[in-house]
């Protein structure tokens, strides 16, 4: 949890910035670099594409197996990684986990990209 | 160059959808895995930024190894690494190469990240 937060704590700044914007830190950069490491694997894309799709915005973890030939370890390591970066959050409730993305995080990089500031040369 | 048209078309199918639309498939979480990994490097992320925010729209190679302590070399390779994930192009004028980025990949993944479709649980 301390991970997680640390991560939040050191990406805040960039929050809604653009990279058309000002510049980033060396620091701002690292951070960043972390998160896309996370996503830098196409099954941790594809949980996160199952979860950010799932009705009621929450999937449960036994859902996110079958669509995957990988044991449930592994599943739950790259569970483990999209939330220690920040991406997704859980919360255990009976026999199961659930996740829901968090959206300020996908919000603030969906900013990243935007191009508010790019005219046309 | 070929390499650069395989993963416009590749990624073309995913173009605008957001994560918490359609699932994505095997073949495009493999290729948009590919465009994080190159978004995963601090250097590459500010190069990004320096590319992104300079005036006019585009960036001398010149002007873009100042701000590093790396050599030439290395940062000819972060570039060569933005440009095969699409997200800059190069253009050489004389002595120089200029950058620019690509607005339409940055917009795909701007798009990727919107959340339109998340309603509060």
């Amino acid at each position: 949890m301390s991970k997680l937060l640390a991560l939040e704590d050191v990406t805040a700044p960039v929050c809604c910035a653009p990279l058309s914007g000002p510049a980033l830190s060396e620091a701002e950069a690292a951070e960043l670099a972390k998160v896309f490491k996370a996503l830098s694997d196409p099954v941790r894309l594809r949980l996160l594409n199952l979860i950010a799709s799932a009705e009621g915005g929450e999937a449960c973890v036994c859902d996110l197996t079958g669509p995957f030939d990988l044991t449930a370890p592994t599943i739950s390591h790259h569970l483990k990684v999209l939330r220690q970066a920040g991406l997704i959050e859980s919360e255990r409730r009976g026999t199961w986990v659930y996740y829901r993305v968090v959206p300020d995080r996908l919000t603030r990089l969906s900013g990243l990209f935007a191009l508010p500031a790019l005219a046309p040369a």
